[in-house]
């Protein structure tokens, strides 16, 4: 890596994911932040005066008096552009990015499913990074859009990959209990949520049981194979503010017992060349042995944020096993795992300063 | 019934559980509140004065002035017992209430799994009060040990009764969302929950993958044979006050979509004689049409908190069918489901008012 | 009273005290509800499609299918109008309603201050009513606005009026923690409030050290005259759904220890003609003598939320007396303050059926 | 400062300021955590298996494994002894520890108020600290007792403090809005809290009305003499899991205005001697300009927990300034503040490393 930093943008920079990126690029070794977009009402404003600031951690000094840009190549081109949008601005302003030559990464939904944009969680997935290959060929762009995952499919991929190359995935049964940041701010109203439990998130059942097999799959010339079990998903909302946990049961192929799923998953290493990557959480998986955790207040900044976190390991009457999965959705689940993503694709040379 | 009420003493009365019961009995038609009893600590104390009384409702003016007494036949006896006492305690003190002549309605858990205690949801199983006839004779009792079930068992076996009833069930994945009501008082330090979940409750995932089964059994010959389904449960506790909420997935017999499953929720009665007993809810079963409830804020207090509120019934990947379902824990799971216990009781001549 | 009902509107009718209204309006012994308005894009839809409705009371059968009209007089004309306009809104849109003639009872703050506008509280300052009778000749209006004061000042300004009139008021000091459903829907977000604290209400301070002046002060010919004394504020937003509760130091003009203020509390009693409407709450100050009370969670409801509670009354280092002022701010404070003056108006023989 | 660290004991470690004080301590670079004490029941076990941890922070590794021992200088010497033992155990114990010749710094409250003993706070107050020569002269002791603040009176004396040696204060009208771990662990009961504010702390007005007053007056000759203002307090609990906030209002001798009170305020700073201190915080005082702020969740932790946060300064229509002040409760205002204290003592030779 070179001792100059490269220039990376924030799109969508006043949310609750835009702050998760600047905070988290605030002292990167290998990025610098350089641009920060907005909705054209905030454009030329400082970001803090425009900004909501609802971090715990302090609005980094070098951020506060960038100016916001409108959300176009033209009024702010950097190598490597975060992408925080919602899925609809997503789906019509990325192409443009990537189309001038930016190596996009993207929290947003828009581009998911699409076989030739990949899904890439690094530590478990990264020869999906292949795809971009494919991507710039068909759409004739000079840059690419990579995403990362759906903040409750992250911890949940992880765990089921580690699994499924032990033992083998049949079958995963999900409930999720999802944290107050995964919808935005202003987001879910206190109104609706203090003394409350909301059962339903719009259209997120429908990605955390399709996400999964794409992320797992295997990568079968040039393309992704999706991985071949089945998912049934519940989705809801607590009053937790950062931190998704999943109950999950599991039917694998080669039956397994509580220990040794245990062993397999503290066992599960990151390849080489992703665990020299400065975001890579170590250990991916942490599990936990105490008969009530994880938890997310406990338990959601294990590895700053990045590793996830897995507990109460035990059988299951109907499938093999159940357990209980967190990760941070602002963080593993999103911001942090873009970022992840761009470290990967600046080691590999994917990257190159004066436009990917 | 007369028109002179039946003398009842609730035991354990200062708790969380023991409240709602002194609550709900403020104006019985059928019953009156004669004596309440507590902890030796607070033996000799009016109720008003020891009691750290915790719910929204008033605490009623009748019990106000109640003395404690002991928990024992010789201090406290009454034709009808109400118990909320812990389970430990339970065990050794419901027996010598129902020796003595008393008809006990327990929310404890002591005596739920013996084979001659029925745990009594009348409006699915009242033919199980008939084990009592086995119990007294066993036993030498001149009264009876009747239980409610878990608070958190209670929604879902009403739900699985009419399911299975309509179309066999085969399979149930269950994972609940509990009340800090749940856990008594002081039960759950706010440190603990406040921004957070608690993945496990002590005992909770046992009951709620055996209970239901010999509720919803039936009777054959003298013993009740435990329904032939298989539950696997995940338990989790929330911030929420009153109010258990399930996420379940159900394999039943004869394949059913959403709208005959629906149509039969919303069509299924209690029997007559049930629906005549003033705690009986209608409907016993809500079935709400929005895509986001049933929700504990808004749905826990339907009629009264005694109907079992279901939403979101939707196909399952893997089993037939998701839906929600919210009972309200400490009114038709604990004190008002004993309440209705009683009242079966009554109307089937059980209780004497001279000791059953 | 006739038998026959008086028509009556709510304008604003999908918001948080909007909604309040409806819930409370359900089964008024002498008010029907006729008319909901709504802003333009859900004109037309009915009242049960469109509102998000908060409240844990069941929306109302007959409110479900009215339909939502436009806030004109032309659309929406009854004798008596409920106001839950925002204040922009209220302060263009109400006097059209006055002047074709409907009795307006306003629950916004555009017109509070006004001269000719009485901020009516029937417990404690009937006679300010004669205000209107200035307004209609001035404003030429065949019907009349009267207004209910701000949330938060309506539980202070009865306390103060009954000291003031028992001992003189000179000074209060007054801190607020206020609830949720006082910043309206959505209102405050989740994220903001959630294991936190907001010290700050825009404009709240302003109006809670001036209005309740106005609300105890006494009619000088045809004009209020301010009560005399003077009143600090601060004011917090806490993670409550209802009920605001005040924590108030006052100096006195004749000095009264805690006892003598807790009795002139006790004692305190609104005017017969007051006592005779349904909604006056009896009693109208409630003191408790416990040293945590009142809780927002335990007290809030007191006379279907209409009492004000008052407790821990104290010596004050400084000024005379300390004490804790809770009332329900929707009810109390808001719709049923409203629903109460018109009662008050209703039993005067100011609202005609065919228009004010 | 030697290289080789002081050997330092926490007394009460499993509690929540014990917790604290393990955390803090973990990497000091002074102090070396080599004892832990607590109760009968947990003693001989090793601290993580018996301390139920509830700090986000992760447990350190150091601390891990260290036995529990008794609260005896027999059984646990060290020449610096941290004591987070609740108030009356403090009082019977914390002498022995001194007698025996350890440097104790106590959180409690039972030696607060006498007339030998420092309530130590370096930023404002560290020629107190000269109080403990005449306390060992008096009481015999080879080592000595220094306390910390009440967690309310902490940021609110430090506030007081600045203002007094610039303007002079004459009253202070305090509402407080404090924090759960001010209550300890398992502490408040969640039932208790969630969707409520307790408008009581027992003992706690008495303390913010007193400690003030010694912990911001001069040293007389070997004594303090209190500072000569008075103050008014009312106190709160509130659903926040960390951080006390306080509305505060106060009458100066010499009159400011909002700005001029700001800029005291900001430039404030502690002595030079204090400053070199390691957990001295830089600013002592933070001032916020924005219209909402301090709020707890966004600033307790500036600077570590150990900055007090002042915002909204305003005019007063009856003293002469508004303000709120915020401050971490258990890292300021309890672990964090006794660690500076006993960083002072060292720096000043007060604590030899055989005992004191």
């Amino acid at each position: 890596m070179a001792v100059e930093k490269i220039p990376v943008a924030v799109l969508g920079a006043t949310g609750s994911v835009g702050q998760r990126f600047v905070q988290l690029l605030e002292s990167h070794p290998w990025f610098e932040l350089t641009a920060l977009t907005g909705s054209e009402r905030r454009a030329g404003k400082m970001y803090r005066e425009t900004c909501e600031w609802i971090l715990p951690e302090r609005l980094p000094e070098k951020a506060e008096s960038l100016p916001i840009l409108a959300t176009s190549p033209e009024a702010t081109l950097a190598p490597v552009v975060f992408s925080a949008l919602p899925s609809a601005v997503a789906r019509e302003l990325e192409p443009k990015f990537a189309e001038a030559g930016a190596a996009v990464f993207s929290n947003a939904g828009a581009f998911r499913m699409e076989p030739d944009v990949p899904i890439l969680l690094p530590e478990i997935n990264h020869p999906h990074l292949r795809l971009i290959e494919t991507q710039r060929r068909r759409r004739r762009w000079k840059g690419f859009i990579v995403t990362n995952s759906n903040c409750t499919s992250t911890g949940v991929s992880i765990v089921l990959s580690a699994l499924q190359s032990e033992f083998g995935v049949k079958k995963a049964f999900l409930v999720s209990l999802q944290a107050l940041s995964g919808a935005g701010y202003p987001g879910v109203p206190s109104l609706d949520i203090q003394d409350n439990v909301i059962p339903f998130i719009s259209n997120e059942e429908e990605k955390l049981e399709s996400e999964p097999l794409k992320i797992t799959g295997e990568m079968q010339g040039d393309a992704v194979e999706p991985a071949p079990f089945t998912i049934s998903a519940h989705c809801n909302r607590v009053a937790v503010r950062d931190g998704h946990l999943v109950c999950m049961s599991v039917e694998l192929m080669r039956p397994a017992d509580a220990g040794q799923a245990a062993e397999a998953l503290k066992a599960f290493q990151a390849p080489a060349e992703v665990r020299a990557l400065p975001s890579c959480p170590d250990p991916v998986i942490l599990v936990r042995d105490e008969s009530n955790r994880p938890q997310p207040q406990l338990d959601r900044m294990e590895g700053n944020g990045m590793t996830t976190v897995v507990g109460r390991i035990r059988p299951d009457p109907h499938l093999h096993l159940k357990m209980v999965v967190l990760s941070h959705n602002t963080i593993r689940g999103a911001a942090g795992g873009s970022i992840l993503n761009a470290e990967l694709a600046a080691a590999q040379g994917l990257i190159s300063k004066t436009g990917a």
